[in-house]
């Protein structure tokens, strides 16, 4: 064959210089046509978009043309044409075909409407998909857009440590990492197994936060953000969580809770602005296949200023709508922690817009956020989305060394974990705050996926780390 | 304190607008000068350049000025002017100054010249000094310049997973993870511990490489690379070890070898000319204080093309240097797996540049490379750089099902564990290629450190899980 360099699928479309003799490389999505003439899709990963290769079947051989199944690795070269019945301006007239793999009747995906469900069980090959494929295409442009982001605002991306040996910060069960012989587990006096020979010399986890070490790093470098893998080694079988997820956390010395509003509502409007001007083929596609409301909200938060309220006043509301004969599943009053439902009724019904809710009770809040002088309350921030609820957590954190230890000691916290986290308060303290997003929960939103394990490529769960 | 919004010292020296009221917050480095005068460095992070405060002590309460010592956080009002000693074009003329955290004689950072084993010991503050500044600020602009290239190249960031239930790559010992209580394992009746049990339902443990899966995702999106954090479980204390250190694994359908060298090539200098077009102040500082040859050996990167060279043709070029009398510790012959003494040999004597060693025996090699046809030797190609070795390991992988079993088969690899991988081969498989890249090792270059302990923020090690 002919070497001729290659072009994307996602390039080649945007062609019009017709006539020009081109190569293009993918996998067959379908192939139909007549006797004469054949119509391959086909798909390279680069976009949702197939071109279509016209194939004159009498210029090729049968024993090429039989090779050319779904699922097929073909090698093209041909000329680039004006297409009027593809859907895209241009297509390839085949001259040369090459079969680089081909690919039987045993491919589970041949026929097209499999279940999320079947789909999830073949997670090595769904990303071959058009659904996956525009998940995952758009997974990597929110990781991108959360770079260029904080990049030009000056932070800097910092990487805390995945494996810990401290597990202070309470935010969920956590997994064993070890490298102990089980089947010889060595004890000491008191029957308590001894960790002096595993490979930390101490008990040790995979992280459920960045963010104790992301402050160490705030009150040095001024603003950071980390990006990485969190662990959570709870048993829950929802679509919602996942026990292996990406996590950003951003921490900026001298911001207090406004600029850390105004941080986090500028940061996710960017995040979706740029799903919108950067992903639109494939937000389009999941638009139009699964969530036809989709652009719609995705646009609505961009227009939207997001409302900026105290949980005292949310409970109020709550109550008077309970007051006026709402149901909730759960009950409403001041101190509770609010649920899913809570919070879509104040995001998705009374307001109609996103909403921050600050000021929370400072029993269902972590240790570390500042306190208010009322005495009950802490400076907490969660920005509520509609169909998600909480998508960002966040706070002011206490700057005050005394205070902080306060809070240290009436929650029982082993002080030997805290030292160093304790240390930046000794030493040139300053006001900070920040803020934790689930990254796989802003894919749901900007992908309008509904289970979690579909947007992130090999989700772990309980009973299931496959691939 | 009148309210002025904060300016950081990087955009504040850059100013020109001399006579503007403005307002930095940071800690303080040093204090200097006579009963009339103190002259305050200050630095917030965002450069490693200190900003200048000149104050009148005439105008200043003593109770206040106490406080003013080495690592406390204060906050400036001031006018800025032009500097004639501060070594920088602005300074700070201090009007108000407020004490946001003081900082007690127990600092540990009080004084210079910290040795980089006590700076280890106090992880959690080093990122305050010049030396970690700076390291830190390059990390993070090194991982921006990676995330540029690829995207601006049309790949996709793709996640794999951390927890695998896999070990077959081989790579090296893994970190078991585990949920499991201890204290009561549960045995079946040959003794084996039960896993049924474990939060996965089955053994699990920390990734070693993301390739296997970078390759599914390489075979459905077109070109992808991975950027996520690796374990390894070895008892290696050395300066070029770490247990926990972060990986970029690109991976391209239609990748051949030579366009596998090409992209490594470019990628590369794409990050060192990033590091010396975007780091220049940071860059020099670790230049003149640590390793007189930094910039130098960066800018000699750039200017060469990299020798490309076989593997055999590498040992014979080893084989004449003993020949004539040099003296390497390790023996050198056809089939050996390199030492470091040898690659450098290569890079720094023998050609003076870096190197691409290419079609390596395949014993010392991994079961998924592509195999010559001389049944000797395997697609590979490590990129060799001056004082770090090897810096990039890759090779085009096997496309053909047959011949991917039959090296299975001889390695006696457990099938169970690679049905998933088989298939990318049995179903439209493709010729495709790709590379792994420690992150610490490009640091290492990038930054002339010569620990890599310090270019990583919180180390993990035997023995070593510290913050």
């Amino acid at each position: 064959m002919e070497k001729i360099s290659r072009t994307k699928v996602v390039d080649l479309l945007k062609r019009r210089d017709f006539g020009a003799m081109v190569n293009v490389k993918g996998w067959v999505r379908t192939r139909r046509g007549s006797k004469q003439v054949n119509f391959i899709a086909l798909n390279d990963g680069s976009t949702i978009n197939n071109v279509q290769i016209v194939v004159d079947l009498s210029n090729f051989d049968e024993e090429i043309l039989k090779l050319i199944t779904t699922g097929a690795c073909i090698s093209v070269n041909g000329e680039l044409t004006e297409s009027i019945g593809s859907g895209q301006a241009a297509e390839i007239q085949a001259r040369e075909i090459e079969v680089l793999g081909a690919c039987d009747n045993t491919y589970p995906l041949q026929k097209k409407g499999h279940t999320m469900e079947f789909l999830r069980e073949i997670a090595h090959l769904r990303p071959r998909t058009n659904t996956f494929g525009a998940v995952f295409r758009i997974r990597h442009n929110m990781a991108i857009a959360i770079h260029k982001f904080f990049h030009e605002r000056g932070f800097f991306y910092f990487h805390t440590p995945i494996i810990t040996a401290s597990d202070c910060e309470g935010a969920g069960q956590m997994f064993q990492v070890t490298t102990k012989n089980l089947y010889d587990l060595k004890k000491d006096e008191n029957g308590s197994i001894i960790y002096d020979d595993d490979f930390f010399g101490k008990q040790a986890s995979l992280t459920v936060s960045g963010q104790l070490e992301g402050e160490l790093a705030a009150t040095a470098l001024g603003a950071i953000y980390t990006f990485g893998p969190t662990f959570r080694a709870e048993n829950s079988n929802t679509p919602r969580h996942l026990a292996e997820f990406w996590m950003i956390e951003p921490e900026v010395a001298f911001n207090d809770i406004i600029d850390n509003m105004d941080l986090a509502e500028d940061f996710i409007k960017y995040c979706v602005r740029w799903a919108l001007d950067n992903c639109y083929d494939d937000v389009k596609f999941l638009n139009d296949m699964f969530d036809k409301g989709l652009i719609e909200r995705l646009q609505g938060v961009l227009k939207e200023t997001f409302v900026r309220l105290p949980y005292t006043e949310g409970i109020k509301i709550l109550e008077e709508a309970v007051a006026k004969g709402h149901k909730f599943e759960f009950p409403v009053y001041w101190g509770v922690d609010l649920a899913s439902e809570h919070e879509r009724f104040l995001v998705e019904e009374h307001f109609k817009r996103p909403v921050i809710l600050t000021d929370y009770p400072k029993e269902i809040k972590a240790f570390y956020m500042k306190q208010n002088e009322d005495g009950k309350t802490v400076r907490a921030m969660d920005v509520l989305f509609p169909k998600i609820g909480e998508i960002i957590g966040g706070s002011e954190r206490e700057a005050d060394y005394d205070k902080l230890m306060t809070r240290i000691q009436e929650l029982n916290i082993p002080m030997k974990d805290m030292w160093w986290y304790l240390d930046t308060r000794k030493f040139g303290s300053c006001p900070h705050s920040g803020f934790g997003l689930g990254f796989e929960r802003l894919l749901l939103f900007v992908t309008g996926m509904t289970n979690i394990r579909d947007v992130i490529p090999f989700p772990r769960t309980p009973r299931n780390a496959e691939f």
